[in-house]
């Protein structure tokens, strides 16, 4: 049908006659001079029809002459220089003459044209011509282009592919489930799965050895610019293994993939801090380490203040009282400074102090008069803060205030310029095993119910629940949390006791893990894995802040598919196949309301 | 953890001390001398505790003494050649002398042992014992190795792995979908996918002009041997081309993975055969080539016969007279005669009549009464009989003649050791557009409404639709297909007169495939494509009838995973965040009758 790439002409094929098919891109009407620039995946190529005596030549330029948008061609002709050459595309230097053109497919008048800023809505409505646009292919093949690289490095060190079901059952991981009715068992219910996290588990009991699967998950969860409901993970577990194992062979599969896929080099190795070191210094346990900016723990310095809010917190057990220097900051406006005060309560601060000093080294705080002169002056060297800089303070609870704070480092980072250029990679590790639920009055898993404590047996972590530590660890490039796994546990007993101060009961173990605890029981290998976010490490990779960009057909933060319009009501009779019934809800009572 | 994998050790490391890990497959304590086979994913070796006045090797007797089933070890040793060379396994020149042993994780009692002959059930709830055994990881391997080599293949070529959503519309294709409430829109579903068939389309609209993805697809249909609630298939679709070029391609792909995985050659270029003739020389749309016998057309030689059923078939429109000759086959008995007849009846046979030639050439046959002598002998002539052959006969309507006829030739020739060795490939195109349905009375679309006929126009279509071929395609392989096709219908015109002659009216089109409709009249390129079906070709390659034993987590025939125990009962209170509730029904109100 073709025998070359719209893209790919090039001075070499000048005086062959090539046979192309593309989407008119652009049709200029000369007055009996057509020039039409024909796209495929490949790239642009200008087509021209001039007249000429050949026969037949009338016909080409009529043709030519009705071309529109979008219309799909199938062009015949022969190649030559072009006059006036156009360096910004690829095939610049020539063009084709027409001999034959056919319309292969007429496009109708678009709802929106590519070389617009149209919505959002409309082009996912229409995301077949939103796919079409060279930034939109870019962005994809990035995607794909990485995926390919990811699969490539694993097959050649023997990981083996192997797929886990999507029907599956409700083992609730934190997030709620998908369930899909079972038409041939009235009354229960299959579950898409959150992670292949037991499957892949099972694999290793199995000696399966190494296993990758690049796995479609589903979490039914409100939509952020950064979630959907399904994703893609690349999800990895190891047999026999250590921390120190899997970290090395994903770090170096990352390293490599960065560089074929996007020519830069990460790092080598890795830095590696713990969870703790990452809240004291940043605030987070994904640190954006582009930006240079560091909390300073203050506690000492302002425990015998006159400020009483410093003081407590101070010289409260839990309590943290934390400093940021803003380079530059004595530059912001008081509605400026209430805007990150604003900010940091999004995170749970009650109040932000601060202190500017200003060209002259003069100092403007509010909280100056709770201190006498030299030991303010001490506290805002502590920061490091000099001249034309702004100091910002939190006191209060140690998460609360390492979150907040960790949140205005990173909206300074990004209002003063502050975000150096390149890729950060590091690894953070030790993470609590367990977080005190205040709500619930029980222990929450940090990572998952699966992963290992850093102890040696059973009733050492009864012991010490409250501090110990797991063997989880994560992934973190430029503040995105790119992967996550651990070294799970491989012995039934301790995941029992790990269940226990979960506080799920032996019999919901049983219910829910009971298969689980059972493989633990016959010749479990050591083994962990990992899991890395695809969507995100593709959007970090295109440059992009929504993950949509790198989806094909991805659902709205109202999760709808505006190409298909999923989901959709069903007949009540095919309901009633698989036994279920429509709830009556005030919402649904008003079908008008949607 | 270790230095070598056990399956690998060989005399190239003899007088080296090597660390394993590994799985006991078999432990025996000859008194004070201890045997360990030690299996990992490559294989089994040998471990030998014996006395000696090395330190510490007191423990490592006693240890060894009490290794039982399917403990994890980690083994430490001196690799020295063995006495007793075992020719059977691929390390059995060496044995290892342990100077460690760790039990890294204790094995309670096995339910049963992998060297016996468990049933289905057991093997299916404790999977993990089942996939360590040496056959079941060779088959799973296998599948692995299939679909790294489809997409090194694709990878290589410029095909785009491009994922496509799960949670998407219901769109019925024929079978029945899978629902998921969707809790952010009370009362709507999402619908898994059948196939990505829409999607691929929508992305040849959008311009990535070659696609592949290794698909999930749900089918809520009841299972049998060959089905599973979802199954995996390589989904391939291309823009700017025609049949050939699709067939030449997935040809040369298939050629190449099973040289790659398999190491046979398969047929350059495969056969061809409309779907027509395939009906008539082998009774079926996906004929086993490997079966030299065929169908023999004897209308003409029984139409003025006294046998009204064979005179009345013969003449009648729409008729079908056909005989298949079975070699050897005047040994059945008469029970075993009938076995052939009960079998033909399952596929619509309503009498089987039969002729046997004995050793000396005299004719057995109830119905040679209804033909003069020279008749008869002519009508088993047409049919090749010989001297111990046996002829079946079947009269009726076409299809359900070549269908019970194409039962019976298969049966012929597993029973008579008739199925030749290899492989044999065929393509078999050329389909019905529509196949009439009696009981709804309407068109119903022999593959799917999607594929483009082969006519001119839309007109043409609706002149000639009972007669129309469609331009679908499939790959048949030992009598299984493995692969289906077709070039789609690429203009809105053509989309909307094939949904009518289906009828399917406007606005149901409309309200079911509307993106569909809207695409291809905005610049869609003609386009086709086929899908594989990744676990039929998996078990041909395994040499298994059951798909189950390449599927690393199957459901049973009544769609229940044993392992995990899906699907489950949910909590009410779940079922009412997604805005459903079961239905009571005779089935569900007696929960003792499952």
């Amino acid at each position: 049908m073709r025998t070359h790439f719209c893209g790919l002409i090039d001075e070499s094929l000048v005086g062959q006659t090539v046979t192309l098919c593309g989407w008119a891109d652009v049709a200029r009407d000369l007055g009996g001079l057509c020039f039409i620039d024909l796209r495929d995946h490949e790239g642009i190529v200008q087509i021209v029809a001039e007249p000429s005596d050949a026969p037949g030549n009338g016909a080409v330029l009529a043709t030519a002459a009705r071309v529109g948008y979008e219309d799909c061609l199938r062009v015949t002709g022969r190649v030559r220089r072009r006059q006036s050459v156009n360096a910004k595309i690829r095939t610049g230097q020539v063009e084709v003459v027409a001999t034959a053109i056919e319309v292969l497919n007429k496009a109708e008048p678009l709802p929106f044209h590519a070389h617009e800023n149209a919505g959002e809505d409309i082009r996912l409505k229409y995301r077949y011509l939103d796919l079409r646009t060279p930034k939109m292919q870019r962005m994809l093949r990035t995607r794909i282009r990485l995926v390919q690289a990811l699969r490539r490095w694993l097959d050649a060190r023997g990981f083996q592919d192997i797929e886990t079901p999507i029907l599956t059952k409700a083992t609730p991981e934190g997030a709620r489930d998908f369930l899909v009715p079972a038409r041939m068992h009235p009354g229960e219910f299959y579950a898409l799965p959150q992670s292949p996290q037991l499957f892949k588990q099972i694999l290793m009991v199995a000696g399966f050895d190494r296993y990758y699967q690049i796995a479609r998950c589903f979490r039914d969860e409100a939509l952020r610019a950064d979630r959907q409901l399904e994703f893609t993970q690349l999800d990895m577990e190891f047999a026999w293994v250590d921390e120190q194992i899997v970290q090395d062979t994903t770090e170096a599969l990352i390293r490599d993939v960065f560089r074929e896929v996007m020519g830069v080099e990460l790092a080598d190795p890795f830095p590696r801090m713990t969870w703790a070191e990452a809240m004291r210094r940043y605030g987070s346990d994904k640190p954006d380490l582009r930006i240079a900016l560091e909390l300073v723990d203050v506690a000492d310095l302002v425990k015998d203040c006159g400020f009483k809010v410093f003081a407590d917190w101070a010289s409260a057990e839990g309590g943290r009282v934390a400093a940021l220097r803003i380079p530059g900051g004595a530059a912001l406006s008081r509605k400026q400074i209430d805007e990150y005060a604003a900010h940091a309560a999004k995170f749970g601060s009650k109040g932000l102090a601060y202190a500017k000093l200003d060209e002259a080294g003069a100092v403007n705080s509010p909280i100056a008069k709770f201190f006498d002169e030299a030991a303010f002056a001490a506290l805002l060297q502590a920061t490091g803060a000099g001249k034309g800089d702004l100091v910002f303070f939190g006191a209060g609870p140690y998460r609360t205030v390492s979150d907040f704070m960790g949140a205005v480092r990173l909206k300074a980072g990004k209002d003063f310029g502050l975000v150096g250029a390149g890729w950060k990679p590091l690894w953070v590790t030790d993470f609590p095993m367990f977080e005190w639920d205040e709500e619930e009055q029980r222990y929450v898993a940090l990572h998952h119910p699966f992963t290992a404590p850093a102890v040696d047996d059973e009733a050492d972590l009864r012991a010490n629940a409250a501090t110990a530590v797991s063997r989880g660890y994560d992934m973190v490039l430029n503040g995105n949390e790119i992967g996550g796994g651990s070294i799970r546990i491989h012995r039934s007993a301790m995941q029992s006791a790990v269940f226990e101060l979960l506080g799920i009961g032996a019999e919901e173990a049983r219910a829910k893990f009971g298969f689980l605890l059972d493989a633990l029981k016959y010749g479990a290998p050591p083994h962990g894995g990992i899991a890395f976010g695809i969507d995100r490490i593709a959007a970090l990779m295109a440059g992009t802040d929504s993950i949509r960009d790198v989806i094909a057909f991805p659902k709205t933060t109202s999760a709808q598919c505006l190409l298909t319009d999923a989901p959709s009501p069903i007949p009540d009779p095919q309901l009633a196949e698989v036994h279920v019934a429509v709830r009556k809800t005030p919402e649904s009572e008003n079908p008008g309301s949607r």
